[in-house]
């Protein structure tokens, strides 16, 4: 097989999933165990040394970061984003790198604010709230970009995006959920509606227990076999 | 010109202007005058939503996000990294992304605490010193990783640590430094070393006053005009 992705239901690795299978690229998804947090034994920080879900293995070696994955996956099979060449790439990129440098380490800081406050839950709670403000704030912008390129064919930012989206909708389960409202943002609104047209979505949802409105509404994930958190 | 590059001194625009120089490329070089928090306007935002430094004029749009615009000159231009098609390609993707991620995030909640905690200084002290905490063990996972490509011709991925580790001995300027010693890391050193011999070095140093060892020896900077801070 060309491809192991290691994978945990509705984690980061799902992005890697969507990119997968939307180009047709077969691979063994073998599932990091979160309830026993696999993820931090000394056999997944050989694969990965941060101890984060998702890595590839793929014939050049071990690959982690997800936005560098579905880089490195749309620049060597092609129809997962603009080649290099393109006139579109740079201002792909930088959307890309915003995704992956600004939106998703903020969700991670409103999921797991114990990574950067230390116990008091009074901090984690108050980071949590200011990084919300934040999102939003960062969505309204993703958004307004997201407007030029709805008519372009879907890549791998798409994906990504569609995936924040889904975690902003969904975690962490036990806080208020009031902050946060897809329909504020159209174009990321559209985004998530087009990848669940995606044969790529239904393989998704089947494998990792997302439903049939992963994106545009989700619920919570009810996996056939691991653990999302 | 052909490029516009969105500056001011010793901030992350330093690592574009290393990829620029290294490259041959033709530039305009613009002040962003931080002082007057130039960065925050109208005008600004135009070019970067985000209001942050650097943003880069291209025959093909703005482009932002320091990660983005390296990579984009790097596969435009060549000479700057391991092209799509090279084997290398994965491995360095993966540690890019990294440090746009993951490492410089963190520098940023160093840096600039309140925009996370809000205004409680002790607060702001605790997510800092938690925050350097995290980034120590970030540089060791670098280090191990960088002994791999010391022996090959130095890339972005170069510059971005070197810029990196720079503000790690410099910023915050008014708090202990005791938590950060380059000799600690022999890999990531070396980088710094290596990138200090590259005429593009000297070039920055004369533009924004980093003095002759801005990587393994900074010292404040005293650039000939604008505000690093």
């Amino acid at each position: 097989m060309t491809y192991v992705l290691h994978f945990a239901p509705d984690n980061a690795s799902l992005i890697v999933r969507l990119a997968l299978d939307h180009a047709g690229l077969p691979y063994e998804a073998r599932l990091v165990d979160r309830s026993t947090r696999a993820q931090e034994t000394a056999a997944y920080r050989a694969l990965n040394p941060n101890g984060l879900i998702p890595a590839l293995e793929t014939p050049h070696g071990v690959l982690f970061e997800t936005g560098a994955i579905v880089l490195w996956l749309a620049d060597t099979h092609g129809g997962l984003g603009p080649a290099p060449e393109d006139a579109q790439r740079g201002n792909w990129l930088k959307w890309l790198f915003f995704v992956a440098n600004t939106l998703h380490p903020a969700l991670r800081m409103t999921f797991y604010p114990e990574k950067y406050t230390g116990t008091d839950r009074r901090d984690q709670a108050r980071l949590r709230r200011h990084m919300q403000t934040q999102i939003v704030g960062q969505l309204h912008r993703l958004d307004d970009a997201a407007a030029d390129w709805q008519a372009s064919a879907p890549t791998v930012l798409d994906f990504y995006i569609a995936g924040c989206l889904r975690w902003c909708a969904l975690y962490p389960e036990d806080t208020d959920r009031g902050w946060f409202d897809l329909s504020a943002y159209p174009a990321l609104h559209a985004t998530c509606a087009r990848v669940e047209t995606l044969p790529a979505c239904a393989t998704l949802e089947r494998a990792e227990g997302l439903g049939n409105t992963p994106f545009t509404a989700p619920r919570a994930p009810t996996p056939p076999y691991g653990s999302a958190t």
